[in-house]
Protein backbone atom coordinates (compact mmCIF):
# COMPACT_ATOMS: atom_id res chain seq x y z
CA UNK A 1 0.00 0.00 0.00
CA UNK A 2 1.34 3.86 -0.70
CA UNK A 3 0.14 6.28 1.65
CA UNK A 4 0.15 9.65 0.71
CA UNK A 5 -1.20 12.77 2.44
CA UNK A 6 -4.34 14.92 0.86
CA UNK A 7 -4.32 18.08 0.34
CA UNK A 8 -6.69 20.48 1.70
CA UNK A 9 -9.59 20.64 -0.91
CA UNK A 10 -9.07 16.85 -1.54
CA UNK A 11 -9.92 16.76 2.51
CA UNK A 12 -12.58 19.69 1.88
CA UNK A 13 -14.55 17.39 -1.17
CA UNK A 14 -14.43 13.91 0.79
CA UNK A 15 -16.41 15.81 3.61
CA UNK A 16 -18.52 17.47 1.26
CA UNK A 17 -19.38 14.18 -0.35
CA UNK A 18 -19.75 11.93 2.94
CA UNK A 19 -22.96 11.77 5.04
CA UNK A 20 -21.90 9.64 8.39
CA UNK A 21 -18.57 10.34 9.80
CA UNK A 22 -17.93 9.50 13.75
CA UNK A 23 -17.28 12.29 16.48
CA UNK A 24 -15.58 12.26 19.15
CA UNK A 25 -15.76 14.37 21.93
CA UNK A 26 -13.83 14.17 25.88
CA UNK A 27 -14.97 14.63 29.42
CA UNK A 28 -11.91 14.61 32.23
CA UNK A 29 -9.69 12.33 30.11
CA UNK A 30 -12.22 10.03 28.88
CA UNK A 31 -12.96 10.16 24.98
CA UNK A 32 -16.20 8.60 23.63
CA UNK A 33 -16.93 8.27 20.25
CA UNK A 34 -20.60 8.09 18.22
CA UNK A 35 -21.42 7.67 14.39
CA UNK A 36 -22.46 11.60 13.37
CA UNK A 37 -24.92 11.85 10.48
CA UNK A 38 -23.86 15.34 9.00
CA UNK A 39 -24.22 17.84 6.35
CA UNK A 40 -20.67 19.65 4.99
CA UNK A 41 -20.93 23.91 4.45
CA UNK A 42 -19.29 26.33 4.89
CA UNK A 43 -16.52 25.60 6.95
CA UNK A 44 -18.60 23.43 9.26
CA UNK A 45 -20.42 20.11 9.63
CA UNK A 46 -23.99 20.65 10.35
CA UNK A 47 -26.25 17.78 12.28
CA UNK A 48 -28.63 17.65 15.16
CA UNK A 49 -29.55 15.02 17.85
CA UNK A 50 -31.11 14.32 20.65
CA UNK A 51 -30.18 15.43 23.80
CA UNK A 52 -28.01 13.00 26.07
CA UNK A 53 -24.60 12.20 26.74
CA UNK A 54 -22.92 13.53 23.59
CA UNK A 55 -24.36 16.55 23.83
CA UNK A 56 -24.01 16.96 28.20
CA UNK A 57 -20.30 16.42 27.18
CA UNK A 58 -19.53 19.08 24.17
CA UNK A 59 -21.66 21.36 26.13
CA UNK A 60 -18.68 21.06 28.74
CA UNK A 61 -15.74 20.59 26.66
CA UNK A 62 -16.75 21.70 23.02
CA UNK A 63 -13.34 20.39 21.50
CA UNK A 64 -13.97 17.53 19.46
CA UNK A 65 -12.04 15.31 16.56
CA UNK A 66 -14.38 13.91 13.49
CA UNK A 67 -13.04 11.03 11.11
CA UNK A 68 -14.59 10.46 7.52
CA UNK A 69 -13.63 7.43 5.30
CA UNK A 70 -14.36 5.97 2.11
CA UNK A 71 -13.12 2.80 0.32
CA UNK A 72 -11.01 3.11 -2.74
CA UNK A 73 -10.00 0.34 -5.40
CA UNK A 74 -9.05 -2.79 -3.77
CA UNK A 75 -8.01 -2.35 -0.37
CA UNK A 76 -7.24 1.09 -0.82
CA UNK A 77 -9.24 3.41 1.11
CA UNK A 78 -9.01 7.77 2.18
CA UNK A 79 -9.41 9.09 5.71
CA UNK A 80 -10.06 12.61 7.37
CA UNK A 81 -9.59 13.88 10.43
CA UNK A 82 -11.19 17.27 11.50
CA UNK A 83 -10.41 19.30 14.72
CA UNK A 84 -13.02 21.38 15.68
CA UNK A 85 -15.04 22.91 18.09
CA UNK A 86 -18.50 22.32 19.10
CA UNK A 87 -21.07 25.49 18.21
CA UNK A 88 -25.22 25.07 19.40
CA UNK A 89 -27.66 26.66 17.09
CA UNK A 90 -30.21 27.73 19.68
CA UNK A 91 -33.60 28.96 17.86
CA UNK A 92 -33.66 32.68 19.05
CA UNK A 93 -33.36 36.13 16.85
CA UNK A 94 -29.36 36.25 15.59
CA UNK A 95 -29.77 32.10 14.86
CA UNK A 96 -32.50 32.00 13.26
CA UNK A 97 -30.48 31.98 9.86
CA UNK A 98 -27.74 29.49 10.86
CA UNK A 99 -30.52 27.07 11.87
CA UNK A 100 -32.62 27.48 8.66
CA UNK A 101 -29.53 26.67 6.78
CA UNK A 102 -28.73 23.11 8.97
CA UNK A 103 -32.07 22.31 8.41
CA UNK A 104 -32.01 23.13 4.48
CA UNK A 105 -28.53 21.25 4.23
CA UNK A 106 -29.21 18.43 6.10
CA UNK A 107 -33.03 17.89 4.77
CA UNK A 108 -31.62 17.42 1.46
CA UNK A 109 -31.10 13.80 2.90
CA UNK A 110 -33.45 11.02 3.45
CA UNK A 111 -31.55 8.68 5.06
CA UNK A 112 -31.29 9.54 9.10
CA UNK A 113 -28.77 7.56 10.30
CA UNK A 114 -28.47 9.52 13.79
CA UNK A 115 -30.48 6.77 15.93
CA UNK A 116 -32.38 9.90 17.94
CA UNK A 117 -33.07 11.92 14.99
CA UNK A 118 -36.60 11.59 14.13
CA UNK A 119 -37.37 13.60 10.85
CA UNK A 120 -39.90 16.57 12.05
CA UNK A 121 -41.74 17.52 9.23
CA UNK A 122 -40.49 21.69 9.22
CA UNK A 123 -37.95 23.64 11.12
CA UNK A 124 -40.49 24.91 13.05
CA UNK A 125 -42.05 21.88 14.67
CA UNK A 126 -38.42 21.30 16.14
CA UNK A 127 -38.88 23.98 18.73
CA UNK A 128 -41.60 21.51 20.48
CA UNK A 129 -38.85 18.43 20.70
CA UNK A 130 -35.74 18.13 22.19
CA UNK A 131 -33.49 18.32 19.46
CA UNK A 132 -30.55 20.42 19.07
CA UNK A 133 -28.69 21.72 16.38
CA UNK A 134 -25.44 22.31 16.40
CA UNK A 135 -22.35 22.37 13.77
CA UNK A 136 -18.84 21.86 14.48
CA UNK A 137 -16.44 24.81 13.00
CA UNK A 138 -13.13 22.84 11.69
CA UNK A 139 -10.31 24.26 12.73
CA UNK A 140 -7.70 22.03 11.61
CA UNK A 141 -8.16 19.01 8.81
CA UNK A 142 -5.67 16.43 7.43
CA UNK A 143 -6.25 13.40 5.58
CA UNK A 144 -4.52 10.16 4.09
CA UNK A 145 -5.29 7.84 1.37
CA UNK A 146 -3.74 4.48 0.76
CA UNK A 147 -3.34 2.89 -2.72
CA UNK A 148 -3.20 -0.80 -3.32
CA UNK A 149 0.40 -0.55 -4.93
CA UNK B 1 -36.70 3.03 12.66
CA UNK B 2 -36.70 1.02 15.63
CA UNK B 3 -33.94 1.46 18.14
CA UNK B 4 -33.14 -1.40 20.85
CA UNK B 5 -30.17 -1.56 23.38
CA UNK B 6 -27.99 -4.41 22.60
CA UNK B 7 -27.12 -7.19 25.38
CA UNK B 8 -23.28 -7.13 26.57
CA UNK B 9 -23.06 -10.79 24.31
CA UNK B 10 -24.74 -9.11 21.26
CA UNK B 11 -21.81 -6.23 21.20
CA UNK B 12 -18.81 -8.90 21.84
CA UNK B 13 -20.73 -10.53 19.07
CA UNK B 14 -20.04 -7.97 16.64
CA UNK B 15 -16.76 -6.77 17.93
CA UNK B 16 -15.36 -10.72 17.09
CA UNK B 17 -17.13 -10.27 13.49
CA UNK B 18 -15.69 -7.36 12.52
CA UNK B 19 -11.70 -6.11 11.75
CA UNK B 20 -12.35 -2.20 11.54
CA UNK B 21 -12.97 0.45 14.19
CA UNK B 22 -12.72 4.18 15.46
CA UNK B 23 -10.52 4.49 17.77
CA UNK B 24 -10.54 7.63 20.12
CA UNK B 25 -7.78 9.12 22.69
CA UNK B 26 -8.00 12.50 24.37
CA UNK B 27 -4.97 15.34 25.31
CA UNK B 28 -5.96 18.09 27.18
CA UNK B 29 -9.50 17.93 26.58
CA UNK B 30 -8.98 17.50 22.94
CA UNK B 31 -10.50 14.26 21.25
CA UNK B 32 -7.92 12.58 18.32
CA UNK B 33 -9.97 9.83 16.33
CA UNK B 34 -8.00 7.46 13.64
CA UNK B 35 -9.58 4.26 12.05
CA UNK B 36 -8.07 1.09 14.50
CA UNK B 37 -7.78 -2.66 12.88
CA UNK B 38 -7.90 -4.64 15.52
CA UNK B 39 -8.82 -8.35 16.19
CA UNK B 40 -10.99 -8.94 19.58
CA UNK B 41 -10.18 -11.69 22.04
CA UNK B 42 -10.28 -12.26 25.52
CA UNK B 43 -11.88 -9.44 26.69
CA UNK B 44 -9.55 -6.95 24.68
CA UNK B 45 -9.05 -5.36 21.39
CA UNK B 46 -5.49 -6.31 19.73
CA UNK B 47 -3.83 -4.18 17.26
CA UNK B 48 -0.20 -2.74 16.12
CA UNK B 49 0.45 0.65 15.05
CA UNK B 50 3.79 2.39 14.25
CA UNK B 51 5.24 5.31 16.48
CA UNK B 52 3.04 8.77 16.52
CA UNK B 53 0.63 10.81 17.53
CA UNK B 54 -1.82 8.66 18.58
CA UNK B 55 0.91 5.80 20.73
CA UNK B 56 2.02 9.44 22.35
CA UNK B 57 -1.25 9.69 23.16
CA UNK B 58 -2.25 6.87 24.54
CA UNK B 59 0.98 6.66 26.80
CA UNK B 60 0.17 10.05 28.42
CA UNK B 61 -3.48 9.08 29.15
CA UNK B 62 -4.54 5.63 28.64
CA UNK B 63 -8.86 6.31 28.17
CA UNK B 64 -10.17 5.64 24.93
CA UNK B 65 -13.22 4.55 23.48
CA UNK B 66 -13.66 2.49 19.96
CA UNK B 67 -16.77 2.22 17.84
CA UNK B 68 -17.33 -0.61 15.76
CA UNK B 69 -20.69 -0.30 13.22
CA UNK B 70 -21.49 -2.18 10.78
CA UNK B 71 -25.01 -2.11 8.55
CA UNK B 72 -28.19 -4.03 8.79
CA UNK B 73 -30.88 -4.29 6.18
CA UNK B 74 -31.85 -1.74 4.58
CA UNK B 75 -31.69 1.84 6.49
CA UNK B 76 -30.57 -0.70 9.67
CA UNK B 77 -27.26 -0.86 11.19
CA UNK B 78 -25.70 -1.89 14.36
CA UNK B 79 -23.02 -0.04 16.26
CA UNK B 80 -21.23 -0.60 19.25
CA UNK B 81 -18.85 1.51 21.75
CA UNK B 82 -16.21 0.79 24.10
CA UNK B 83 -14.91 2.03 27.03
CA UNK B 84 -11.33 1.11 27.40
CA UNK B 85 -7.97 1.38 28.75
CA UNK B 86 -4.97 1.37 26.37
CA UNK B 87 -1.93 -1.20 27.46
CA UNK B 88 1.42 -1.49 25.79
CA UNK B 89 2.68 -4.68 24.96
CA UNK B 90 6.20 -4.97 24.80
CA UNK B 91 8.81 -7.04 23.50
CA UNK B 92 9.95 -8.16 27.19
CA UNK B 93 10.37 -11.49 28.88
CA UNK B 94 7.21 -11.81 30.98
CA UNK B 95 4.98 -10.11 27.63
CA UNK B 96 6.08 -12.35 25.59
CA UNK B 97 3.19 -14.95 25.11
CA UNK B 98 0.65 -11.70 24.97
CA UNK B 99 2.67 -10.72 22.05
CA UNK B 100 2.23 -13.67 20.65
CA UNK B 101 -0.53 -13.89 21.53
CA UNK B 102 -1.74 -10.40 19.45
CA UNK B 103 0.18 -11.37 16.68
CA UNK B 104 -1.68 -14.94 15.48
CA UNK B 105 -5.28 -12.96 16.39
CA UNK B 106 -4.22 -10.43 14.03
CA UNK B 107 -1.83 -12.94 11.25
CA UNK B 108 -5.20 -14.63 10.83
CA UNK B 109 -6.34 -11.90 8.62
CA UNK B 110 -4.22 -10.61 5.65
CA UNK B 111 -5.67 -7.12 5.17
CA UNK B 112 -3.95 -5.17 6.86
CA UNK B 113 -5.97 -1.28 6.99
CA UNK B 114 -3.83 0.65 9.04
CA UNK B 115 -1.73 2.73 7.32
CA UNK B 116 1.13 2.36 9.17
CA UNK B 117 1.34 -1.40 9.63
CA UNK B 118 3.72 -2.36 7.19
CA UNK B 119 3.17 -6.31 7.52
CA UNK B 120 6.39 -8.23 8.86
CA UNK B 121 7.35 -12.21 8.11
CA UNK B 122 7.09 -12.98 11.65
CA UNK B 123 6.59 -11.88 15.24
CA UNK B 124 10.60 -11.07 15.91
CA UNK B 125 10.91 -9.57 12.38
CA UNK B 126 8.97 -6.62 14.26
CA UNK B 127 11.77 -6.33 16.96
CA UNK B 128 14.05 -4.16 14.54
CA UNK B 129 10.87 -1.91 13.01
CA UNK B 130 9.31 1.30 15.38
CA UNK B 131 6.42 -0.97 15.73
CA UNK B 132 4.32 -1.23 18.63
CA UNK B 133 1.89 -3.76 19.59
CA UNK B 134 -0.85 -2.76 21.84
CA UNK B 135 -4.56 -3.86 23.56
CA UNK B 136 -7.52 -1.94 24.43
CA UNK B 137 -8.77 -3.47 27.97
CA UNK B 138 -12.34 -3.40 27.42
CA UNK B 139 -13.87 -1.51 30.58
CA UNK B 140 -17.41 -1.04 29.06
CA UNK B 141 -19.03 -2.14 26.62
CA UNK B 142 -22.57 -0.75 25.01
CA UNK B 143 -24.60 -0.75 22.05
CA UNK B 144 -27.47 0.05 19.80
CA UNK B 145 -29.68 -1.57 16.98
CA UNK B 146 -31.78 0.57 14.00
CA UNK B 147 -34.00 -1.84 12.68
CA UNK B 148 -36.13 -0.28 9.80
CA UNK B 149 -39.73 -0.44 11.40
Amino acid sequence: MLIRTLSTLECTKILTANRVGRLACAKDGQPYIVPLYYAHADNHLYAFSMLGKKIDWMRTNPLVSVEVDERGAGRGWKSVIVNGRYEELPDRIGHKVQCDHAWSVLSKHADWWEPGALKPDTPSDTEHLPHVFFRISIAEVSGREAVES
